[in-house]
């Protein structure tokens, strides 16, 4: 409903905002980059492409034939869809494999816990893990403990995820998943179980990589529910918690990822490159729908748009389904193989890539723009936001410092980064769990998404504005 | 917030209630409901007790070893809170034990589904049992399939549970469950698959008893948003759905169970027992706190405000905390081991029985209450009705049939039942899943439910209304 009243607003100021003299941009490519905007709304591809990407190939574990063959499917799909160059490029990738797991209290109340494994996590003994747990309600108390202090004990981690529109209660807890196997490991524990890094109080507990190589334990998460149990349980008794744990997980098979690749090339400036994309790959627990099937869909669909605009773009625009986003790997790399791989063999194209960005915070709706450093006070960002605030899309005045997971390489080599923010409020709820499938998508919250992208890439793909140059002349408003 | 505005209410209108002419109760006992009414809102008791029934003894399946120490514990707690001719009486039980359970779709688009096994359910073969799917949107078109139409097939069922205040939802779709892989076995299917008995759209699936016996196959139920995956994937292709099922379950070991019982004993009429309870044994996904932790807790929670008025009820009032609701049996006792247990081993002691009910649907508050036949035209209905009022609960015309499933026994061998029914609109969106977790009850609900349980029973057990006598005297209102 709320995106209905603000169409009609749209047009009865389209126009007028087109004709704005305070804009840089031409005239017709606004009015094109508005009825863009206006045409995704009632555009169902995107919801089309999730739905049967999640159908046709479920869970999408990196390295798996089940996403090597969406793979595939995607590079069909884009060439029906009538990009350029559609191509997909492969490298190597050790497949982990989840197995089984189980956490169960031995004592003083037995009971079984719900757990998975976390991503890159090694297998207990076939006898599993017997412990005395050693619980802490913040990871800093974890780390406050001396060398030896949990020798022969299972580390627990309580702590809860702050819920935040921008993610950011994820990004302060990400830690305690990353890293926490390898501290309590340092300070003599042998397993590891973490309250999960996930906003709510249902039984579902969220997997997501852990750092793999010497040194570590067996990692698990619980689900909320599960440490709020734990928690009652030690203030019910002075007895300690005996736990124990048992995993089969592990690097099982050396495979192979890829990207997907496809473009609408430009005409006059086509060496100009702005790379979009989410990734392709997904958790073996849900079908990867909000991560990050959504953001596969979102951006093919917005590109698909501009692929049917009776006129080319001025700059190429490439869309790559990343793959491997997800899961960690032995040293020396441990993630985002795909990002790296399309970044270190295309080090020397790097310089024609002007902006790159990413789809990978579910599908919830748009409500903000960042641009790179020095382009708040420029005419495209008049543009943008003219554009946008229809959507209900604010300006964010601080600069963008990276595009999303699979634009760090990327961004890494010099490619300046844009983001369109996602409501991610209640991503957290969902994100790595096996409720991660197609129920969770809002299917005009989607068609929001695709109308800020198409209309976005538009602005950006026909204009000069270059984003390299304009970093180092401004200072940062925040 | 609404409990805390009815309660203001309450203050202002107890004395003239009290006091009105036309109740032939004494003033002084509905006086007393009216002050256990409004002191129930301020206990906390009922929630103690689910919580440290659930948090000390996880999963309590019928006959398990944790089933058996929280009947031991009950005890414990009813002797504490001072109730009389505290009791354990156990009976022989068979142990079904759940096992491991997969089903995963082989072709045309392979992935697992998030099932359970059905409670009472047989093994596959060790090696599963694999075939075509034949797939129903109802169950009817499954039961019109003449003999043999499903010949080495796996019978599928996607038909969905409709979300009603009164469970009635639920009611209709429970045969989908209980005779659903006999009458699929009949027809010569080789496995049974439903969509869970649930009515929310997130990936959990639901257990519950399945008949047990001659002629059944391995049964499972997939979560809600599994069976949307496969009316999405019979959508998408004309090729047939073969799955592969898995399963481990069956009945491993002679055990028993057992009814925990206390009573607070009438003066002047202590022979004329009133029943009430709830079920101790829980399914073994989830630590059975709204299903029925809840219901234990608001009976006995309610006896314990009665057990601490100044002067004793004259009736006995007597609460059961039920073995082993949940579970199926082999033939031929199907289930309600405990309940008919109770009535057979008192089947001499019916007469004396004046009235029996149970909580057994969640934490949700109390919204209507029934009577037996010809109670509505009774000065006792009348009474009934001031005192709960205020508490947002209204007097349903319909005679009340039953008192919950564990009264069923009792209420066949004479016994009238009534029923204070609660909001069950979310209660199968956790009922028999891993998610039926403490975190699934609101204190406030919980309060508002012993409070009416308390001032229900107090104007009961002080009344010498006969509702068997009654039942003979008038017409049903509908």
């Amino acid at each position: 409903m709320r995106l209905s009243v603000r169409l009609l607003a749209v047009s009865a100021t389209a126009l007028s905002l087109a004709a704005a003299p305070a804009l840089a941009q031409d005239a017709r490519t606004l009015r094109e980059a508005e009825q863009l905007r206006d045409r995704a709304l009632h555009d169902n591809v995107a919801y089309e492409l999730v739905e049967e990407l999640t159908t046709r190939f479920g869970p999408r574990l990196a390295g798996s034939a089940s996403e090597q063959a969406s793979a595939r499917w995607g590079a069909d799909r884009f060439r029906e869809m009538g990009f350029d160059n559609v191509s997909i490029e492969e490298f190597p990738l050790a497949l982990w494999t989840r197995g089984e797991a189980r956490v169960e209290i031995l004592s003083p109340f037995p009971q079984p816990l719900q757990v998975v494994a976390l991503g890159g996590s090694m297998a207990t003994p076939a006898e599993g893990i017997e412990g005395e747990a050693a619980i802490f309600e913040t990871y800093q108390q974890l780390l406050d403990q001396p060398e030896g202090a949990l020798a022969g004990k299972i580390a627990v981690v309580l702590q809860d995820t702050v819920q935040a529109q921008d993610g950011r209660g994820y990004g302060a807890t990400s830690p305690i998943r990353g890293n926490g196997p390898f501290e309590a490991a340092k300070r003599g524990a042998v397993g590891y179980v973490l309250r999960s890094l996930g906003t709510h109080d249902h039984r579902f507990a969220h997997t997501g990589a852990t750092r793999v190589g010497e040194g570590t334990v067996p990692a698990f998460a619980m689900s909320p529910p599960d440490a709020d149990q734990l928690r009652r349980m030690v203030a019910m008794t002075d007895q300690p918690v005996r736990m124990r744990l048992f995993s089969t997980a592990g690097f099982t098979a050396d495979s192979h990822s890829q990207n997907v690749i496809g473009e609408v090339r430009g005409s006059g400036a086509a060496d100009e490159v702005i790379v979009i994309g989410g990734h392709l790959d997904s958790w073996d627990l849900g079908t990867g729908a909000i991560d990050d099937g959504a953001g596969v869909a979102i951006t093919a669909a917005a590109l698909k748009l501009i692929e049917d605009m009776p006129r080319r773009p001025r700059r190429t625009i490439r869309v790559v389904w990343w793959g491997s986003e997800e899961v960690s790997q032995p040293s020396p790399a441990q993630g985002l193989a795909g990002a790296r791989f399309y970044a270190q063999s295309r080090s020397g194209e790097m310089a024609n890539h002007v902006a790159v960005s990413e789809s990978d915070f579910g599908a919830g709706p748009i409500y903000s723009l960042n641009l790179p450093a020095g382009a708040a006070d420029t005419d495209f960002r008049r543009a943008a936001q003219a554009v946008l605030t229809p959507l209900g899309v604010l300006f964010d005045p601080a600069p963008a410092t990276g595009g999303g997971p699979d634009t760090g390489p990327t961004v890494a080599a010099g490619v300046p980064a844009f983001r369109l923010n996602q409501d991610g409020t209640d991503y957290f709820d969902t994100h790595h769990t096996v409720d991660d499938v197609l129920d969770r998508i809002d299917p005009e919250a989607m068609d929001q998404n695709v109308a800020a992208w198409a209309a976005f890439l538009w602005l950006l793909a026909n204009s000069d504005v270059d984003f390299r140059t304009l970093r180092g002349t401004a200072t940062p408003t925040n």
